[in-house]
C-alpha cells in the first residue's frame, strides 16, 4: 500500500494510549478511529490523538471502510468476539495480550483470519524491547551456548482498572496478566520451541478481597529441546515496576534488568512528578526512568505490524504464538490447582484459565 | 569452661581450611588436631594451621581424650558414623552440610547426641553471613511486611572433589550440595517454621558424563504461614560464584546480592591472581571479592558454636534443623521424580535423596 | 517545506554513518550527496547508505543546488573553510564537535551563517540523549534543589583515526575531542550561564609517541550561579566505552550511567561479536549495550535540526554554544599550561587550544 | 607484652565509642580508662562500655600508670597537646585524623614521641577497609598496570556536633574533616610516593549560616611518579553516606563503592531503623547496610596498632603520614585561596589549614 494504512483502535485506557503514539510515530499509518463504552473516555482520546473518528460502537467502527487495520486493547473477554467481527469484515488485527479466554476462542480467531485473508498479530512487546533483542541476539550468536535455563519477571503492586481483577473478564490472575508475557517471551527466545510440561504455584497474598485471581506465581516450563524456564509474576511488590530476564546457557549467561538497571538513580528530599510506573512515590531514593515505551519496545512492535500490513510480510508474532501461550496458561492455572506438573499438549475445553485452578463453583459458594 | 575448647577436625580439604582459619581466630578455642584418609592432606594441613595432631584415623583422633568438639567437614556418607562416634566418645559435634545420607542416619545422630548430652551443631553458615543477618533482621523488624516470597540462589560451574559427582557417598547433586543451603536459610528466616510441600524441577545440563546427580535445580517450597519460597541452584554457570536472595512482603521487597553485589568491578588486560571462588578468568572485566569467608559468615558461625560449648548455650542451627532440611531434599528429589509436589511431613526411607529422583536399579542398568 | 529536507554529508568514517542513519531514520529528510577526499570511502559510503550522489569535492557539494543542509563530519580543521562556503552557498549547517580550531574561526562562521540566514546548528548529541534529557528535566523539576556540583564524564582508550592524534587537526588531545562534549553538557543543564572560570589538569600517559595532545584530563568549570562542575576525560580507559554523569544538589542528587548503566551483564566463555564500542573483548565479563545511537541521541538530536530547517525554529544548540564550549577549552588548555585558574571572557587569539598548554615551538624544537 | 595492653581514650561521641568497640574486640588490650570533658558523657560512656575509669581530666588520665596507650578521638585543636602529654608520659599515642591543626604542631608531636621511644599511630581506617586492601592488592599486583589516575570520595550532609562547624577548633571545612581520607588513601595506594602540587576548588554551598569553613571540595594532586589524584569532597549531598574509589591505569581500571556498591536494596512502606549512616530516611527505598565499622576497617586498624605496640613493630600509618596529608591540606586550602596550583613542599606557617583560603581577618570583619 502506498497510502497510509489506517487504524482504528478498540479501548481508550493505559495500554490503547500507548499504541496511539506508537501508530503516530510510524510514518505509514494513521489513527483514523477510537471507539470505547464510555462516550467521555473515548472522545477525550479521540482529543488527545487528533483521532478523526470516535463512537462507543467497536463493532460499527471494525466494519467501516475508513480502517484497515483493528488494534484491540480492551479487556480479555473482548479480544475474540472483535477479532471475529474483524476478520469477517477484512480487517487485519493486532490484538492485545493475553489472546483471549480460551482455546476455543483462540482457534475461532486463527481459523476465522486465516479464511479473511488478514493477519492475526499478537500484540507481545517484549519481543521489540531493544535490551531483549540483544538478549536474544546473544544468544542466538551462541555468545552463551546451549541454553539450559531462561528467566523472566515482571512485579508491581497491581493494576488499577476493576476489568483485571474480575475473572468473568480477565480469565485469571497475574499469570493470565503478565505471566504471558514470560511464556511468548521464553517462546520467542528458543524461536517457538514447543512446550512440553508446565508446574505453577499460584497465591492471592494481598488481593483478596478484591479478586478471585492470583496475585503471585511462580511458573516452571520444560521446553522440547531440554532448556527449562523460569517465570515470576506479582501483583505485590512495592516500589516500582519491576521487568527483568536471565538467560543461562553451557558457554555463559547474561543478565538483563529493563527498568531498575536502566534508571537515573536519584535521591530527592522532595520528590517529582514521576519515576517509573507503579514507582509509589518519588521521596528519598528512587530509580528515574525515560522514554519507558520505547524501552519496553512498543512503537517497535507497532510500527513492525504495520509494515507487515503494508508490506504483506508475516509478522514475528502472531495468532498461534498467542495460542500457545494461552495453551501453556492453562495448564499452569491447572497445575497450580492440582499441585502436578502438566504436560503438553493440553487442549483444555475450560472457558477461563482461573477456573482450572478454583473451580467456579467455589466462587459461587464463597460469595453467597 | 576457662581453658580453651580443644578442637579436632576430620577433613582436610577446602571447607576444613576454612573452619581451620575460624577456629584460630576464635580466642577460646584451639585447633588440637586434624584427621583425614590422605596421610599426605593430613600432614600437610596440620603443618599449614600448625595443628599437634594430625593422622588418617578419624575414630582415633575422636576419642582421644585431648578434643572437646569435632568438626565434620568430610563427604556427606561420613557425617553419620563420625557423628555417633563423638556422640560415644562424649565430644559435641559441629557437622557440615547437608546433615547426612537420610532421615534414619539423621534420627540416629540427634538421638545419639542427646543422650549423651552433647551438642550437635549443623554448620549453615548462611545464618552467619553479615549481610543476610542484614537482611533478617529488615524482615524481623517489619520492614518489608508479611513475607510472601523468599528466595535464595546459588549457582557455580561445579565442584572439584570427585565425591561430589559420586551420589554413593554424597546422596544427590546440586539439590543435595546446595539446595539444603537455600532451605536452611529460608527456614532461618521464617523462624523455623515448617515447611508444608516442595516441588521441585530437577536437570542434569552439562555433567551428565560425571555424574548421576542433578546439576540443575529449582525448588519451591510452601510454608506453613503461606509464605512461599523459591531456591535456584546450579553447578553449570560460569563465570563465578554467585549466591543472592531476595526477600518479598507485604510492605516491602529487598535485594541482597552477596558477592556480585558487594565486589570491586575490575577491568585488566592482563588478568590477576584472584577474583572470586571459581571465576573462570580474571583477564577482562571481573568481580573481584575479598574477605569472602568472612562475608560468608564462616568465622562467625565457628565462634558462635564455640561459644555455646563454653558457655553451654543452645546453638543457632541444630540437628534437628540439618534434619528438617534434609526432610525436604527427600521431597525435593520425590517431587523431581513425579512430577508432582509433595507435602510434609514426607519421612522417606530411601537409603539417599537421589534414589527418590532417579531409582538406583536405573543406575546399574545404564551403567551396564 | 513540504519537500524533504536534501542533506549532504562531508566525511564518511564513524560518526558520519550515525549521522547518515539518522537522517534516513527522519522522514521529511533525504540523504542527497555526500563527499569525502578518499574515493573509495565515499563511494562505499554512498552504496551502503543509498545516496544518490558522492564525490571527493566537499565544495562543489557544498554549493549543488541539490542540497538544502551539510553535516560537517570532517576532521576539525576542516569545520570552518567548509561553514564559510555553506554560508556563502546559502546551505543551513550542521557541524560536528568541536566547533572548530579557534575562536577567531568561530566568530567568523557564525557571522556567515547569520549574515547568510542560515542556520549554524552544533551537534552536541549529548542534550538529546534520552537518559540526559530526562537527567535534566530531573533538575529543571527542582527534584534536587539548586545545583551545586555537576560531573560528566567520557573514557576509552583512545580514537583510531590518525587526526585525533595530529594536533594540527585536531587542535588538542582529549580534552578538545571530549572535553567539549562535557562543557556543552554542563552549559545546557544550566540553561546556558555563564562560565566565570576554568581550572584543568592535563596530562599524556600513555600516548605520547602518538600525539602532542593531552590523552587525559580533569576540568574544574565556576559558572555564574555558582555551581561547580567537573570534567574527566580519558583516552586510556581500558574495558569499554563509559560514559556517565551526576548532578548534585541542595534537594538531592542523581547518578546517570549511560552505558554499563543500561547494559546487559554478560559471560561468555567464548566471546561473540560486540559488547559495546571500543570494548576491547567479549571473552568473559562484559557489558552488552544496544540501540547505542539511540541512547546517545544522535537520531534525535538530527531529527530536531532537519525539524528546525524545515519549520525555520531555532535550533537547541547554536554555533554561539559552540564558540562558548571552545573559549572554555581555550581557559582549560591555558590553565593547563599555567597551573592556574583562568577567568573567563578568556577571547584568546591562539591558533589551537593546544598550543597554550605546550607551545609549538616546543613542538618544532622537540621533534628535530 | 604477655599482658594485655591498656588504653585510655579521650573523647566520648561518635569516633570514640567505634574505638572502644574495636578494643573491646582486640584480645589483647582492656579499655582502662575514658576522659571527656562533660561528666555525663564520659560516665555513660564508662558504663556501656564497661570501661573501670572515667574522669572529664584527659591529662590525668594520661599520666596515670593504669594506661599504656591513649586513643585520641577528641576535637582536632586537642590532637597536638594531649600527644605532646601523652610523650612526655611515655604513652604509646593512637591519634585520629586530621592530625592536628598546622605543621608545627605536626613536628612538635613526631619529635617527643620519637624523643620518648613512643608510637605515634595515625588512624586512618580507609588503610585497613577491607574492600580497599583488595583494591590496592589489585594494584600492587600488576593487574591495573601504572597507575594514571586514583580517585576517592566521602559525601554526607554534613556532621553534628558543633566542634566541626567552628574553625578555631577544627583547622577547616570538609577538606579538613573528610579530604584527609583521600589524601592518605592517595599516599598508601602509591606507597608512599611524594605529592608534587595540589589544586582545589572549595565552596560553601549551604552550610554558610553555620561555619566559616568549605562544605565542598575538588583536590587535585600530582605525585612524583607521574600519577594524578582526585579527591571529592562533601557535607551537602543527601541520601545516606557515600564513600567510593577508583584506580585507572595503563592495563586495566577497578571501581570501589564501599556502602551503596556492598548495600541490601531495600523498599520499605513503612521505613525502619536504620539503613546507613546519615540515610536521612528509611521509607521507600533505602541502602541498607551492615557491620559498617567493619567495612571501614576501624577494628582492624585498632587490633594493628595495639598490635605494633604489643609486638613493637612499625605501625602501617605513622604521625609522619598525617603530618603529610596536613601539608598537602594547607596545600589545598592555599591553592582554593589562589586560584592556582601549589607545589610542594608547603611547609606552611599559617595556624589553621582555612586560614589560607580566607583570611582570619575577613571572619572578624565580616562577624563584627
Amino acid at each position: 500500500m502506498a497510502t497510509p494504512v489506517r487504524v482504528g483502535i478498540v479501548g481508550s485506557q493505559f495500554v490503547a494510549s500507548i499504541h496511539a503514539e506508537s501508530v503516530l510515530r510510524y510514518p505509514g499509518a494513521a489513527l483514523a478511529a477510537v471507539a470505547s463504552p464510555t462516550a467521555q473516555h473515548a472522545q477525550s482520546f479521540a482529543e488527545r490523538f487528533h483521532v478523526p473518528h470516535w463512537s462507543t460502537d467497536p463493532l460499527a467502527m471494525i466494519q467501516s471502510p475508513e480502517i484497515d487495520v483493528v488494534i484491540i486493547a480492551s479487556p480479555n473477554d473482548t479480544h475474540a468476539p472483535l477479532t471475529l467481527a474483524a476478520a469477517q469484515a477484512g480487517k487485519h488485527v493486532i490484538c492485545e495480550k493475553p489472546l483471549c479466554l480460551n482455546l476455543a476462542e483462540a482457534d475461532a480467531m486463527i481459523s476465522a483470519c486465516h479464511q479473511a485473508n488478514v493477519k492475526l498479530m499478537y500484540a507481545e512487546e517484549l519481543c521489540f524491547a531493544p535490551k531483549y533483542v540483544r538478549l536474544k541476539q546473544l544468544l542466538d550468536s551462541g555468545a552463551l551456548g546451549r541454553p539450559t535455563l531462561l528467566k523472566q519477571s515482571e512485579k508491581h503492586d497491581g493494576p488499577h482498572a476493576a476489568h483485571f481483577y474480575d475473572v468473568n473478564r480477565s480469565g485469571g490472575g497475574v499469570s493470565m496478566d503478565m505471566g504471558c508475557h514470560a511464556i511468548a517471551f521464553f517462546r520467542w527466545l528458543l524461536n517457538n520451541q514447543r512446550i512440553t510440561s508446565v508446574y505453577s504455584q499460584m497465591n492471592t497474598f494481598v488481593h483478596g478481597n478484591q479478586t478471585w485471581g492470583d496475585d503471585n506465581s511462580l511458573i516452571v516450563l520444560e521446553f522440547e529441546g531440554g532448556c527449562v524456564a523460569l517465570a515470576e509474576e506479582s501483583w505485590t511488590k512495592l516500589g516500582g515496576m519491576d521487568d527483568r530476564a536471565e538467560v543461562h546457557g553451557t558457554q555463559g549467561v547474561a543478565y538483563a534488568d529493563l527498568l531498575r538497571g536502566n534508571s537515573i538513580e536519584t535521591y530527592s528530599r522532595t520528590g517529582y512528578d514521576y519515576a517509573v510506573e507503579k514507582a509509589g512515590g518519588t521521596q528519598g531514593w528512587s530509580f528515574t526512568m525515560y522514554e519507558e515505551t520505547w524501552n519496553y519496545g512498543f512503537p517497535q512492535e507497532i510500527a513492525h505490524f504495520l509494515e507487515c500490513v503494508r508490506d504483506d510480510k508475516t509478522p514475528l508474532v502472531t495468532g498461534e504464538d498467542g495460542r500457545a501461550v494461552l495453551e501453556a496458561l492453562f495448564a499452569a492455572y491447572a497445575s497450580a490447582g492440582q499441585g502436578r506438573k502438566i504436560s503438553l499438549p493440553f487442549n483444555s475445553q475450560a472457558k477461563r484459565p482461573v477456573d482450572l485452578w478454583k473451580p467456579p463453583e467455589d466462587e459461587l459458594r464463597l460469595s453467597s
